[in-house]
């Protein structure tokens, strides 16, 4: 039987040899099993970002598989390096809030501390545990080491949270959300969730991004003309905000963590 | 046996996680087979550029290999997803064009609407067709269910054409073609074939692109000398821009549509 | 079994298709290879960077992995192709420097020049050596063809050997070396190892990159504050100059070459 596939993560950029390094030292301990890279262009330490897109995109994989996830602005200090399986997947991540989203949401029997070294790289370094502690790691549950041979049991409650995403709903049923992520065509993604925005509007809906103005849901992109704007709810189940053949966020000036507003 | 290959193309740009979540769909269907990120950075929407890109260099995969070509800004319309097999490969894209240079120069038996929704994702949306609808029927093909198992036959004819690329033999024998595609070393790629060239010049052209003029065919980058400029037939088979280490687009400021002449 | 596994170095650029027609080559002669890009983002015909990578990172890959590296400027010119067997792992890239540190610094038994045309792609071509000869020639020996079948074996001492990187210790144990890449976080990797730092110098240590100094060593860059620059021997063994969670490429603007000191 073919070994676990291993996706990745990480705020390497794109173009980086880290990853690939750590593919490297993969391949050398379970050489049957694939890796995905699924984004390296998390913007440099935005662990918020790397919940979102981990929470939003990993039932999109089949069950066994290992996500590994790697944004560390705390690599070799003493926080710890977790893993734990969640939803029928596993999940590997520096304890800094990247696997809060996921255990927030589902049920998590158990969180392991990968201190057993037995299981690192030899001479593991302090600047890059993706390589030396990650990849090792990953590697071994993906050749069929148990997870809690990888190191000690420690207390869900334990975990460290990361900042919630806002999701605000008012009295008088406006929601107020934030920009998670900008997409490679300039796709405006928030942190709205789609079942949200359908329980509490019908069709007469307005979505305010600073001083712009956007009126009803899309279905799909061809809906407006060329080079208009359409709110929509995107593939990731979240609220997005786009241009018909253009880019939003060049044209809407738009950031990360800028605010977006659902109202009547 | 190992399963078939599967190819990709988008304009989702080669940093982006759409592609990697077709992966993601891929190997929960077909877990033995290995994808192939053939470019994500086509022009968004640029029909032109991807029909080309999968003209000039599907001949280097191995038969059975599967294509998937996801250039779409029709996604969630009316507009059809088709598959068909030729030259011993397959080939799925939206029926936008993008098939229709290689239906223009191959022999096509038959071609498959993908209306089948056994074959979709559950629940598939109207903005990432190549999440829902691509990633598994390219899978499902991958495993070894049949082509026509995947929707309904269509007519060749009806199959959408892509405006043609540039390709003009006047009667002095000159040739008028444009600029494709610019590749990462910022050579000009160009729509004149090589085997035009040869039939209707010898050793005495000029290559002009604006007001810049190129004397004779070189074999090789070296054939210049150190930021000298050089016309070839490249490994597409097409004429090619360049500058010996340099960067021949920048330097002629050259843009995708730009005409490109070859004269005595 | 599973076949030898393959890594890619190239200047092709991380986003182009240069190095995945390749891997449709190799697929088609290997398909049970896995292909692992290790870095395409090597600055276009920087030979001493793409020498110093394979240097300092192949250790993380496994037994019998092969690695291609194509940096090359000379392409059609009548240099050479080679592979050769070093430490386990077989190397492949053109005759311009690329293996030469490899050479320098551990035993190699004998070279082979590719120059058995049964095993390049038919009709290669004078601009793409990497699909036409490199790509065939690595997937032919993953398969299993014997290195020296690849063709005719050349003496070690006939390879040309690239630039040295800069690494002097002067008399009064002050050491030079250089800045040979900038990583995806912006941090200046040297060419300074960190053995030769520690035969040197004690903690009594100040690290020069033009104008800018920072004493110590750090093990970790939580060891500063945020926005603070600090010097560490990084996860290739080198010195590394680095911001905690910055820049440092940025705000010092270094650039590829500029010189590094380590003094009292």
């Amino acid at each position: 039987m073919k070994n676990k596939q291993i996706i990745l993560i990480t705020d390497f950029g794109s173009g980086s040899y880290y990853q690939n390094i750590m593919k490297g030292v993969i391949s050398g301990i379970s050489p049957e099993s694939s890796v995905i890279d699924l984004f390296h262009d998390i913007p440099p330490q935005n662990i918020k970002q790397a919940a979102f897109l981990l929470l939003k995109t990993f039932t999109c994989f089949p069950d066994d598989s290992i996500f590994v996830t790697v944004v560390d602005p705390g690599v070799g200090t003493n926080r710890r390096n977790l893993a734990c399986q969640i939803a029928g997947k596993y999940f590997l991540a520096p304890d800094n809030g990247i696997l809060s989203y996921l255990t927030d949401e589902y049920k998590v029997d158990f969180a392991i501390s990968l201190d057993n070294s037995a299981y690192h790289l030899p001479n593991a370094g302090n600047t890059f545990h993706g390589r030396d502690i990650f990849a090792p790691a990953a590697a071994h549950l993906a050749s069929g080491v148990n997870l809690k041979q990888l190191g000690s049991e420690i207390p869900i409650g334990s975990i460290v949270k990361a900042e919630p995403l806002q999701e605000i709903v008012r009295i008088d049923g406006s929601i107020t959300g934030e920009v998670v992520l900008i997409d490679s065509f300039g796709n405006i993604v928030s942190s709205i969730n789609g079942t949200t925005v359908y329980q509490h509007f019908d069709d007469n809906i307005v979505i305010g991004l600073r001083e712009n103005r956007i009126s009803g849901l899309s279905k799909t992109f061809a809906d407006v003309e060329e080079n208009e704007a359409l709110a929509y709810i995107g593939s990731m189940g979240v609220l997005e905000i786009a241009i018909n053949c253009g880019n939003a966020s060049k044209i809407f000036n738009a950031k990360i963590g800028d605010l977006i507003s659902v109202s009547h």
